[in-house]
């Protein structure tokens, strides 16, 4: 089994009410593939300038990603700088400098041909679709983002036939699908050809569509929330890990996947950019599964 | 066992995008009590205006309800209006007139000192810890809101190491701890002697903490809310219903507790006021417990 992710690699600067970070990592490949990589070997494509230097590289490499899919263009790396509010709920985007991302255009090795698990952070849906023509995975996910919903929404209902799953936040399946209820927007949106459809809803976990049921996960508890940048690309890194890691993609495999996403994205919102994964272990997760597990139990143990 | 609730009961009249109702049955003692009525018996101490008629009074009759408690004074009965904004997150209150509710005065009867089972819906704190001592049941829990919290915060106080619970809303808990933190929040509230605390998140569920744990319930997924005026208070009456009706307070009974109220209060938003219970049955509730079960569980079946 093998887990390809492509997406963005971003320097984010970001303000939040417990402090700053200038031009730290980001972006959507960078939370996936770290988040994916406690649970199984991952592999990046994506692009960054020459500027980018060797320092968040080798956080990376720290991980065990591999990088060999890691374009260096000349120009500037993405940045991106955004603002959150007191509650941390309403974030405003500052800035966003493309520069080298805007060009972006995977390229393939041959091991890519035959990948078993394909994860297509939010790029443009035309070049999703690109690249899943060109890898054919066993299980592909993708993500999206209002800006497409909104541009290119003909582009992602091609898209959507051709993947397995969709991940996407609240909001976000509201708009793609025209329909202000979760429920109804959920059930149009799998009748587009989606095997599963994952709704992130932050603060209130997660929920899952597939074979015309629903399942609920709650968000592991974070006490002290300090940056929710990336949550949601480390709960799909999780979620899509397991699905590498067991090689299944059951009913009751999703379900334990949607576990390893929360638990992922709750590490991930605990500091600024990937910062506490650098004291995470598997054990550790395998910890914050158990808890979640016993949160949603109802004879009140953990199994 | 027994169930007695005090609270108000009103006319209410509410404009949402799917249309308007005016002047019908409402009052947190009377969604408690008609969903509370599908799990146990319940009797009801409330106060009504010389205006109140025979029509309101007969839905609650055909749900057995214990009306005996049920003031009769001079006056109007209490009467509230509120709009909800188009997807029914934001509610802005029209007119509040209290009429003889601002006076209200619960009178006890010799029975109501050994009730197994009180809930104290949102009323002046000072009365609801008067209505405490009055009955001094096995098992209590009480309501509240912002205006109280704002108003008499050293009168909760006081009451909450009295009650055994607390069943509040997201905002509300967190105005009462001083903290924005829920799980922060939740832990202080139950360090001022609480046994357990319900946060009511509306359409993501609610959140049940006890004994230094933590257990989530979605909400039963509603395709077509109404109205939701009083689900809160519904949540409350098949929680509190399930407690009575076993008269058991363990952990496990406790969650499976939860499992009602996001029931009862699933079926209070598809229509207004009450008109939605009026079609429900014992097997309806017992179906969608069954399906909310299987949302939470981890093997995909229900238990």
């Amino acid at each position: 089994m093998s887990l390809l992710v492509i997406g963005s690699v971003a320097l984010d600067t970001i303000r939040t009410p417990h402090g700053e970070a200038r031009e730290v990592l980001g972006g959507s490949a960078v939370y996936f593939a770290v988040a994916a990589s406690f649970l199984t070997a991952v592999r990046m494509i994506a692009v960054v300038g020459e500027d980018f230097g060797e320092g968040p590289l080798s956080q990376l490499r720290a991980r065990g990603i591999d990088l060999s899919g890691l374009q260096v263009a000349a120009g500037r790396t993405f940045r991106w700088s955004g603002e959150y509010s007191d509650d941390l709920n309403q974030r405003s985007t500052i800035a966003t400098h493309l520069n080298v991302f805007e060009s972006f255009r995977p390229r393939f090795e041959p091991g890519d041909r035959n990948v078993s698990h394909l994860f297509l952070g939010n790029v443009d849906p035309d070049l999703q679709r690109f690249a899943l023509n060109e890898t054919k995975p066993a299980l592909s996910a993708c993500d999206t983002m209002n800006f497409w919903i909104e541009q290119k929404i003909d582009s992602i209902k091609r898209l959507l036939p051709a993947v397995s799953g969709l991940l996407v936040n609240e909001s976000e399946v509201r708009l793609l699908a025209g329909e202000p209820n979760m429920f109804v927007a959920a059930r149009r949106i799998l009748d587009l050809g989606l095997r599963f459809l994952v709704v992130k809803r932050g603060q209130y976990g997660a929920a899952l569509f597939v074979g015309g049921r629903y399942f609920a996960v709650p968000a592991y508890p974070v006490e002290k929330p300090i940056d929710p940048t990336g949550a949601g690309d480390s709960f799909a890194g999780g979620f899509m890990g397991h699905l590498a890691r067991t090689g299944r993609d059951d009913a009751a495999t999703l379900r334990q996947a949607m576990v390893y996403g929360a638990v992922l994205g709750s590490f991930s919102v605990e500091d600024f950019s990937i910062r506490r994964f650098a004291l995470v272990t598997p054990q550790a997760i395998e910890a914050r599964c158990a808890d979640l597990r016993g949160f949603m139990s109802l004879d009140g143990s953990g199994t």
